[in-house]
């Protein structure tokens, strides 16, 4: 039985913030083989990854593609600013791929929950530095020498042929991001040919699941998933991007 | 809280079951509010959806695929027979539209877990209606004037610029697919721009980490999500399905 729950009683996160803190002020005590899943705007603010549109100035090439699309320039210029390429002018939003390597809408820049009139928030500089310094801090309120809970960080990314989107992990520390079912069997003896389960993908998804979008509810506890919760820190999220090689979509 | 858990005693599938009748046997008693995720496979198996490579003759089309590919020219033939359009040949699979209008590798015909070492299991014809029957059949054995518990029909898709697959939900009835909180505002009374949940895709990621790849668990019970449980079947997972004219990928 696996099971996720939010964390409720959070602030709000602003810049400065010790989210470690302010999630066993809340009464949360993640425990070894748990997963604490906590949304990247929290990170980000609490990083301080926020900037307001007053301060930017586009550049010619925001100007043109904020006035292709039907947007605000001073968006364009941030979202140029956070990603690698621009793969695609979308009627909604500039696909993009991040400094990071993650393909997202707008390179991750969002305007909801954001802290005022005018700002924006950014994806969290290193995502999976963000996890793992997240479980440390935690791992620390712990005790006994279980592997302590695992952290992802999670984004609402959208799907190039599906409507919506679904939570994904772009920080990750603690947890085995891939499961690796290629070469085993199944049943008939045979080969599992393509199974390779984006495990923290997964969970990303399903803490979504017990989340308000609306209410301060940036922080969901999965249980039942220890045996994939591992000592060391590991690949983190990074190793959930599909190298540009091996892109046939770009 | 949300909860998962697989429904355990299941035997090995084949075509004719009576797959409600074998969940109920199995001692699961879905319950109003309940989601019941199936793995297709089961649905497909049970359906006949399955296809002996040995009956195949690979027309020319599927003999030059194979060739550049190093793919048996018989499984190409199935997968072309399943695709409305070839979209990439990428190095592990083709990637294929189905005629359902789903983009996924080879169109969904896998050979893992098919009855028979010259097997391959085809996605089930039309999965929101399997997912609809399914759900007849359960919510009878029910009582009571809530809805009967849901049914969502899954496949484990790769995405384009991530490694790993995810499960996702190719068939659902009586589950709000979408769940759009676009309009709404966010605490700071600004409208949640681009907030769209792939809803039926997320509880499908859910169900998987509740199930063993190799195990018999092809069916998995979720709980918690009663508040987009729907008397109506709804408009099943066609609704996820990005329309060609939004295809920025393709």
């Amino acid at each position: 039985v696996i099971s996720a729950w939010a964390v409720s009683g959070l602030p709000e996160i602003v810049a400065g913030d010790d989210l470690a803190a302010l999630i066993l002020a809340a009464g949360a005590r993640p425990a070894a083989g748990e997963i604490v899943v906590v949304a990247h705007k929290a990170i980000a603010k609490a990083e301080g990854r926020v900037r307001a549109l007053a301060d930017v100035v586009p550049s010619p090439r925001a100007l043109e593609l904020a006035a292709a699309g039907g947007r605000d320039p001073r968006l364009v210029q941030v979202v140029l600013d956070e990603s690698a390429e621009v793969l695609r002018d979308g009627p909604a939003a500039l696909i993009c791929r991040t400094r990071h390597g993650f393909v997202t809408a707008n390179a991750g820049v969002d305007a909801s929950n954001a802290p005022g009139e005018d700002a924006v928030v950014l994806l969290p500089l290193d995502p999976d530095a963000s996890a793992r310094a997240l479980r440390a801090r935690l791992g620390a309120a712990g005790a006994g020498g279980d592997p302590p809970a695992a952290v992802l960080v999670t984004d609402s990314f959208g799907r190039a042929w599906r409507h919506g989107q679904c939570d994904i992990a772009i920080g990750c520390a603690g947890l085995a991001p891939l499961v690796d079912w290629r070469g085993r069997r199944d049943r008939s003896g045979r080969e599992l040919a393509a199974t390779w389960i984006a495990l923290a993908d997964e969970v990303a998804a399903a803490a979504d699941l017990a989340r308000d979008k609306v209410s301060a509810e940036p922080v969901v506890i999965v249980r039942g998933l220890g045996r994939h919760v591992t000592t060391d820190d590991g690949p983190g999220a990074a190793a959930l991007i599909r190298p540009l090689a091996e892109d046939l979509f770009r």
